[in-house]
């Protein structure tokens, strides 16, 4: 929105308003002009930085809307929950302990179901466990004299907090129960240290369990029932959007190598090949919606112990052909090129190759979305195999000396001059080949891991039980009367591949 | 140190302990002796998970002990606020808050010192904004008469509470305030609800600020005087790893592939070559770092605004030569491999080529890590150039027909049979020699995008002032008289490197 330009007397401001209806005046005199023009910029500037940020908030609420009534759920919970603050009956009861309810909603009530979950069951958890554990050290120490309960209780703090501590750097404890560990050692300390001057220890403690319980009860509710938001589906969505994007990524990739005019012009093209970018770092992503899957119950169609790590392993497959992918794109832009000449000669097998992979990912991406089998995979497959060895075929057709025997044979003549136009000009030299050669043998090897993304879904469906889409049994039975087992057909295509 | 075999008859379960000093002696009688059995496998399974749950915490303190020494600053700080609670004066100066002491402590303490800055600073100013705000809705709220008091303080909270719980998901708010937000909501909803009953505000206000103050100080304190973890210096130290790492995989990379013995047995060298995968997935670590380091006072050799951002660019161009040695380990262990002696055509200009590759980075990585410039590198990176234009010459002289032609021209009968041979059997076929011309081509790839490590390190460099190491600059003048403009000789082979 602001153009500034130094000229060399001065500070020219423009001040560019899209509806241009304003328009600054500018005061003549040096100094306070400098010194307002100095202002207005600062202003401008602040406005469309300010602009920026609204816009950026717009985007993420259109982008998803369910954050939207997420903020409007968390809300209506805290209100729910400070209603018991207003109510004197209510508030009596707990003993003015209502605010633990306020703080446990503010604090447990998270994005996702399972988020909410693992926090909630860490909190309450955390809190009998250090809870007990505190009346016990307690007890002990009253037992023991005057003199030896401070030490007993202040050493008892030190030690445990230490220990909670350190085992929050412990991967498997991390994973977990990260925040139950930190709810340990604030209730302990706390309870510890309250203990010293509150006589009635048992009463505070179950006061504050039953707000913690009534905070946690209103999060779980209201997160279930009101649109609810689970990591389960979310990993599972993502882990299709990245065979998709991964699925466009390629095709993008290999047509705009082959396409003689230049197309990245088109922004939406050329986000569809950045897409793979994305997919290189979303482990992180991966994981935390995996660890918060855990928590969650059975919803739509996942079961309580769905396998989540398969989910993991497939993504990590899919990463590995995103990296294969960033090399492809290194060749593809680098400023050593292909002639054209020696690029057609291999452009329709390279192209067939690229499609028909990104084919069998795209169908992946419908297997795992659906949680049905499909019938069409298995013939994907093969053709994605068959089409890597007409493109090695094709590598050794066009490239080997052997298309010169024929001539060699007839005249001698002919075949020397042939060699020397070959040596001096026009036969592809193999610096110009270079780039050629290496995306065709990173296509292959993408292919390749391709391939055992396949054998990663057909494990997760015979996990998870997929079901054979309606109508599709007769056809198979058709199809195949002597050996439908869908998976041998897949292993068989896959070996042969392997072998490659 | 658990055997489970199953036998046909029953369940036969050997028990090996290491020192060989305990037999469990089994009962003859079948049910009993089963569920004896069962049992004792049990505690044995239970007891070698908690055996391997304490190696794994013993080797994450052995490996990092500043973990440990963390610990114990927490349990520290810890005891010294509760002190706040035991003595009677201050417990009855701070109004029996104390308590807020000790949960700001548990709550703000982070491994680093920028974590546990960021969330003091975003704790402090995140109370203040929410109490002065509450205040004043309450204060409005009081203005208005009985009905809408309370319509006004829940309604406040409830588009307050989220508007605040979306803001958090704005990216830019997420990354520096995400902490405040929810310290914003949290103590916007206490106050608010605790209005209502508490005459008192501003002296509940004023009680709350300074426990929390009191703990903020406590952490603050402890975690910059005591030993330390600085999120800069980590980041810093982790971006130096990471070059190692890369030069390490690389130089394995080649080593390997070269190599006519398989050396993959050995654990040490094995890992030596994987280490290029912790860099895969190094993003979210670095991110979070700078974002901590951006909180941290000036320490060591780090000022106020060190460019923390340049660190993740170098970074994120580490990353993109991981990418690619992920290929070129693809390559390496593909199940397609070029003839030995085709290999051993280039294998000593590839060698080379990885080796000065590999020289540059390290070279980088000691610059980077000492913060001194060095005089070698651009020699280094020259070498690296002069070692990429020597292998694609190779390439040339290697795989092209010329080398065919003096025998051409001397006598017919002989080139006939040359090119009969080759065609048939000995030379290379271009399907065996796709993994070497992928695997050069790879290379060359990898040393274009160190050329851009190299830039990135130039700029961070000019940033900060590197200094020149001692003793260095007389030297400089005499090997350069005309021209000692370090940067301009990078920058021209950097050029020449480019339009290879």
């Amino acid at each position: 929105m602001v153009n500034e330009k130094e000229t060399s007397g001065g500070l020219e401001l423009k001040a560019n308003v899209i509806d241009g209806s304003s328009k600054i005046s500018v005061p003549e005199s040096g100094p306070i002009r400098s010194t307002w023009l100095g202002l207005a910029g600062l202003v401008l500037r602040l406005i469309s930085k300010v602009r920026k940020f609204f816009e950026k908030a717009w985007s993420v609420g259109v982008d998803d809307p369910r954050k939207v009534i997420h903020c409007f759920k968390v809300g209506l919970a805290l209100t729910v929950v400070s209603l018991f603050y207003y109510m004197r009956p209510l508030h009596q009861g707990l003993g003015g302990n209502a605010m633990w309810a306020v703080l446990t909603v503010v604090v447990v009530f998270e994005y996702t179901v399972g988020a909410t979950l693992y926090k909630s069951l860490n909190r309450a958890a955390g809190t009998l466990l250090a809870g007990a554990l505190a009346v016990g050290v307690h007890w002990f120490a009253s037992q023991s004299g005057e003199t030896f309960e401070a030490i007993i209780l202040r050493t008892s703090v030190f030690l445990l907090a230490s220990a909670a501590t350190f085992s929050r750097f412990i991967p498997v404890v991390k994973a977990r129960f990260d925040y139950g560990a930190m709810i340990f050692i604030l209730t302990f300390s706390l309870v510890s240290v309250s203990a010293y001057r509150v006589d009635k220890l048992f009463d505070l403690a179950h006061q504050r369990f039953s707000t913690v319980a009534i905070g946690i009860f209103m999060c779980v509710l209201i997160g279930i029932l009101i649109c609810p938001v689970w990591a389960g589906q979310d990993l599972h969505l993502l882990i299709v959007r990245n065979m998709e994007k991964i699925a466009n990524s390629l095709d993008g990739c290999v047509s705009e190598y082959y396409s003689s005019t230049v197309i990245d012009d088109d922004e939406e093209y050329s986000k569809k090949i950045k897409g793979y970018k994305c997919v290189l770092n979303s482990k992180g992503s991966e994981e935390s919606l995996a660890n918060l899957a855990r928590w969650e119950p059975p919803h739509g169609r996942f079961s309580f112990r769905h396998p989540w790590n398969q989910y993991l392993k497939i993504g990590s497959l899919i990463r590995n052909c995103a990296y294969c992918i960033e090399a492809l794109n290194g060749c593809i832009y680098s400023e050593i090129q292909a002639h054209e000449l020696i690029k057609k000669h291999l452009s329709s097998h390279c192209m067939r190759l690229s499609s028909n992979s990104s084919t069998v990912l795209k169908e992946l991406a419908v297997i795992t979305k659906t949680m049905k089998k499909s019938s069409t995979i298995d013939v994907s497959v093969a053709e994605m195999n068959s089409a890597v060895q007409d493109l090695q075929n094709a590598l050794k057709m066009n490239f080997l000396p052997t298309q010169l025997i024929p001539s060699l044979l007839t005249s001698v003549e002919e075949t020397r001059d042939l060699i020397l136009t070959m040596a001096t000009t026009s036969v592809p030299v193999l610096l110009e080949v270079l780039p050629l050669v290496t995306v065709t043998s990173l296509l292959i090897e993408i292919s390749a891991r391709i391939g055992e993304i396949v054998y990663a879904v057909e494990e997760l469906a015979s996990m998870t039980g997929f079901t054979k889409p309606a109508g599709d049994e007769n056809k198979n039975r058709q199809n195949k009367p002597v050996n439908s087992d869908d998976k041998g057909v897949v292993q068989e295509t896959m070996k042969a591949l392997q072998q490659v």
